[in-house]
């Protein structure tokens, strides 16, 4: 009657990556409607000339979520922004949303309607879908998991190891905000933990507070990227940091790259976060995390096209793989790249900042 | 910093239907791919001439699952099966699968592994692709979403809401069983709680114990009704008992029915268990769950051809609806046909047998 533990390892021993390759290593797609299975920020199934797009996120609280300072709706409309981002950054539109609820007697219909509202209002604003809702019973906390459909004319699909040598190297918008958002949150609730009659000093910090409440999903980019007639070569959302992304590109696409420090678009508001915690802003960029904007790579020829959008900054350029991933300073030197991204399992007894993906 | 609770309503005030109706009623579909939304086993999106079935369930331990007597990897088959007959209930085949799992540090990687050769297993024998996986970090228990894919023609999908009067009531396969196999296996936990030296005494139960841990999705069926070119006036599966699935089509048709006790298929297992715990085979049958067979109608015309279906069983038919949803007794007394449906927050303190659905 007992669970069979004759091998055990622990999940900390392998760490995310690991153990998704170790889970998955043995599986093989068959069905003609497979184009992409596991691997890329979202599954891919043809339909005739459409792509349908699938991303799914499980989100749980106090491991992705900290009710002590999230709302109830903003938490609905980040949940339904980071599977949003997803189907982004294979270059579709999100259509259809289906959404799965824990919850405990602890919560009230209010609340949850609280919950509804935030996943209705995303997809209100993006134009999406609410198809389905499955509500059930929790013995502890709060379980969200959203599954998002998106939609994509077949050939505008855009992958993560498709990049090429000589390729550059584009994110959009600035990076590190949602990061010193949920630093400052942190703060805050300590302060006023041990001391339940301050008020929480956030002033000024409304930017990096909003970046990390209520993240926005790029598909204003995806779009704008068809109208220009711009197609990656290769594309990720950022969840992790982007320094993780850029990994993640490079690896996928046997390529090395660099990214120039200087070239980091960070929002004067995350500047001014940075320096109070005494941490480089350009960390909070690399590292920090869910910041929901685009990573991509587009063929030099298009530099022409690329350098006219309007909050989209080049920052490096794709190499041999032979090259290394790069960082090149501010002060002209280079050092290799590394992630401290995201893993569930290790850091499992602290609150994470990432999203799990 | 606190939850916002001005009006509190409690969860087991509403009920399981209330409450979803409660939190979806103002949502409106408008992208020209979806075809239907929230309301029935699935939802459906159409690209050209393909339906694209979505179905998700989420599984929440000690909730849906106890892992005192569910083995890990029965658990996995299972949690993908149910979804499988969800696809099945839209009369599509199942295609692609993708899975969130919430894990405590408590499990091993040894223990997920076994989890997923259940998810594997049920996609070799069902012909699935495992498209995408999400694994995070959980701080009590076990969290399984599953979200699955199907496919259908367009012209072939049925919905539960379109029986008409007169139309024949038909069922899949034997019911009640995977209610007895719990109950047995419930029996037999208490019986080790009170003295772990005894050995659990499962013996000539085997057939209602593997309805319970291993059930299985009629996809066989669906493909014998395209073969035999019968397509059902509607269909539901049987996940919260014969008598919830009845009364869903009836209310949903807009229509009334008599159910004929003595129709009702029920393994010889299933009686010898139900008289073991003094309780009748039927009421196993009406209210127990977790069967997965289809209920489904067809004309009256499809009678010749449905006669001939092996373990297809013709237990009823539609009426109108100001006649009512009746159950004619073997003794030929007429009752009103009631459900006593799963419900997520009146029972939440108990162990549930059903699904979240």
């Amino acid at each position: 009657m007992l669970e069979k533990n004759i091998l055990r390892t622990e999940l900390s021993e392998l760490g995310e990556f690991p153990l998704i390759e170790r889970l998955t290593r043995d599986i093989v797609c068959r069905n003609p409607s497979t184009l992409k299975g596991i691997g890329d920020d979202a599954a891919i199934l043809a339909y005739g000339e459409n792509a349908v797009i699938i991303t799914k996120d499980l989100l749980i609280e106090n491991v992705h979520f900290d009710l002590s300072y999230v709302p109830l709706k903003h938490l609905g409309y980040k949940a339904a922004i980071v599977n949003f981002s997803d189907i982004a950054a294979m270059n579709g539109l999100p259509g259809q949303m289906v959404v799965g609820l824990g919850v405990s007697n602890r919560f009230s219909v209010e609340a949850l309607e609280e919950i509804y509202q935030g996943l209705k209002l995303a997809c209100k604003v993006y134009g999406v879908d609410f198809i389905g809702g499955d509500t059930v019973s929790s013995r502890s906390g709060l379980v969200i998991s959203v599954t998002v459909i998106g939609e994509a004319p077949l050939d505008r699909i855009v992958y993560r190891g498709t990049a090429n040598t000589n390729d550059l190297l584009a994110v959009t918008g600035d990076l590190g905000a949602a990061y010193a958002g949920l630093l400052m949150l942190e703060r805050e609730k300590q302060v006023y933990l041990s001391d339940p009659k301050m008020q929480p000093d956030l002033e000024g910090h409304d930017y990096i507070i909003g970046r990390q409440l209520k993240p926005e999903a790029r598909t204003d980019v995806v779009k704008l990227l068809l109208e220009k007639e711009i197609k990656p070569t290769s594309m990720i959302d950022i969840s992790d940091g982007l320094a993780s992304e850029i990994i993640h590109i490079c690896k996928a696409s046997g390529a090395g790259c660099n990214l120039y420090e200087n070239k980091i678009p960070i929002d004067p508001s995350t500047i001014n976060a940075a320096h109070e915690f005494n941490i480089s802003p350009v960390t909070f960029a690399l590292n920090g995390g869910e910041d929901y904007e685009l990573l991509f790579t587009v063929s030099q020829s298009d530099f022409p096209k690329i350098k006219e959008l309007t909050g989209v900054s080049i920052i490096g350029h794709i190499t041999g793989k032979g090259e290394g991933m790069n960082l090149i300073t501010s002060s002209g030197s280079q050092v290799p790249l590394t992630a401290q991204g995201w893993d569930a399992f290790l850091k499992s007894g602290q609150n994470q900042n990432e999203s799990g993906k």
